[in-house]
């Protein structure tokens, strides 16, 4: 049932010991909201635990140290930026169908708990949890506005993105007033690389190729790239949008080579490309700026018929 | 003489046939200014341009088409973002004793003006100019909040860096509302590359060299990356940031080669090292995280130099 915010924080009210989710693989936005919401609820005298399927990376220690460890039988669960029970990870088996209340940023939601809330104008989870913990009458502490912050900052790639709104910067505005070190947060956030995803950033960029007067740019980041700088895969976000970066690039691929030895496809353009029509051609999809698919072949040859697409629609749009 | 924003205010509108002046080696906040104000000073019937000694890049040219070319004679001149009339580069001969008003917010600000407002808090001088037109009586169009955005987002980083205060993101929220496409104009700004950039960075990334338990980075532009790349200096803006970005970094050095063959240094620090305080042993100085020198030596020698010198202010700061 979609309910409003006033709904929600009414029903926080009236509860205690609460179980809340994160999403897996835990970013900024569902930690902030996660952490602040548990911090809140125990200044208010209730109890509350944070739970995810995995490990929350220790760069986000700031948030975790807020809230305090208590023993109790969690009665109430509220899922905070998950878009649907799958989500969960491994806690959906325990917990996916046991959602009483859902605090949703993403327009996808699938309505997968009792009670949802959904705002899609919100750039994140963090805007909303903001606004609920006023309306369930705890203060935002410093610490919770540093939470808050993070998850904004974050999902808003430091309010640069087009999801941010002028709200966005409404409320950064009086979470800094609390006196947050948000330029300590940006650093960690934002402008920190570990040495093993440099080590891959330079053989990748080593890599680039460029074609069609410099408007198709194709980076490859094979398996010994990523092994020996002794990097996992989940120091590769955002790895993708390098070639496209460059000046002139209309078109930017990165070929990225799996354990299985096949190689996944990531797609970034620029307006009037669209890379889910790219993609489309070879079985995959996504968004009009970004999207990706998967070619069963060798490296030599995905990245021939890659480029012939991409030199097509270049051509094509050229043509019209 | 230090007068107040409504005293300018009152300075321009009684005033008519304006020249604005840039500072040299423009940049987003600078340019911001500059136009806006122009364009402001147009829109109520008056006459304006704007000078600079250097070009502006052709990325601002969304900033620099929002004003008319007129013909007319300046009698009034207005300095914006511009902390010494030495900032005015070969504009200074001409008009640097004869500035009339000069807007900043820089503490350092000379006083060279005859007429000066420094508001050292805003993050951009475009926070200033922003207010300065709504006292003028002038319309904040869309193109005026596209220029007064890229100046407060260029000298912020985005609203990353600590010069970011609560007044920012409120000022940011009100452009925003003005219809502005913020997201594309963060992209040219803060996501994009010249292919030249891209080559001297993956270059100079393969030379990174780790000392010290990786706690010391040393990268090397050479003259070579430089030229082979086809760059030129102007395009290696914030490229000795990389070193220090990297996590477990406490010091980060870049030897860039120059013309003559010496090496000019950049150091970068986290807490607690002094960078000023390391280039200090090398006749040079700056800021606690950022600072230079330049080492009169051969580029093996100035390195061993450098290096001793790093690992002796860590070693030092161990004992402590």
């Amino acid at each position: 049932m979609n309910i409003t915010l006033e709904q929600a924080a009414q029903l926080i009210k009236s509860h205690d010991n609460f179980r809340i989710l994160l999403h897996r693989f835990p970013d900024g936005d569902t930690i902030g909201c996660g952490y602040s919401l548990c911090a809140a609820l125990q200044s208010l005298g209730k109890k509350a635990v944070v739970m995810c399927s995995d490990k929350v990376s220790g760069r986000f220690g700031f948030i975790t140290g807020i809230v305090q460890e208590q023993q109790f039988e969690p009665q109430y669960t509220v899922s905070v930026d998950v878009a649907d029970s799958k989500l969960l990870g491994e806690l959906n088996e325990l917990y996916g169908d046991k959602v009483d209340l859902c605090i949703d940023h993403h327009p996808s939601n699938s309505g997968f708990a009792k009670n949802t809330f959904v705002d899609a104008d919100a750039s994140a989870a963090c805007e909303i949890v903001y606004k609920l913990i006023g309306l369930i009458g705890a203060q935002v502490t410093a610490d919770i506005a540093a939470a808050l912050y993070t998850g904004i900052a974050t999902d808003t790639g430091c309010f640069k993105f087009s999801n941010t709104t002028a709200n966005t910067h409404i409320i950064a505005a009086e979470l800094i007033k609390k006196g947050i070190d948000y330029a300590e947060i940006n650093r960690v956030m934002f402008d920190t690389k570990s040495k093993s995803r440099v080590l891959v950033e330079r053989r990748a960029l080593d890599s680039v190729e460029f074609h069609c007067d410099d408007k198709i740019a194709i980076m490859t980041v094979s398996r010994s790239m990523i092994d020996e700088a002794g990097a996992d895969d989940s120091e590769l976000d955002g790895i993708t949008s390098l070639p496209r970066q460059i000046e002139g690039v209309i078109i930017g691929i990165t070929l990225r080579e799996m354990r299985n030895g096949k190689f996944k496809v990531s797609v970034r353009t620029h307006a009037p490309i669209s890379a889910s029509e790219l993609c489309s051609n070879f079985g995959g999809g996504g968004h009009e700026r970004a999207a990706g698919c998967q070619i069963d072949d060798t490296y030599e040859n995905a990245k021939q018929q890659l480029l012939k697409a991409a030199e097509d629609m270049l051509c094509a749009n050229k043509a019209e």
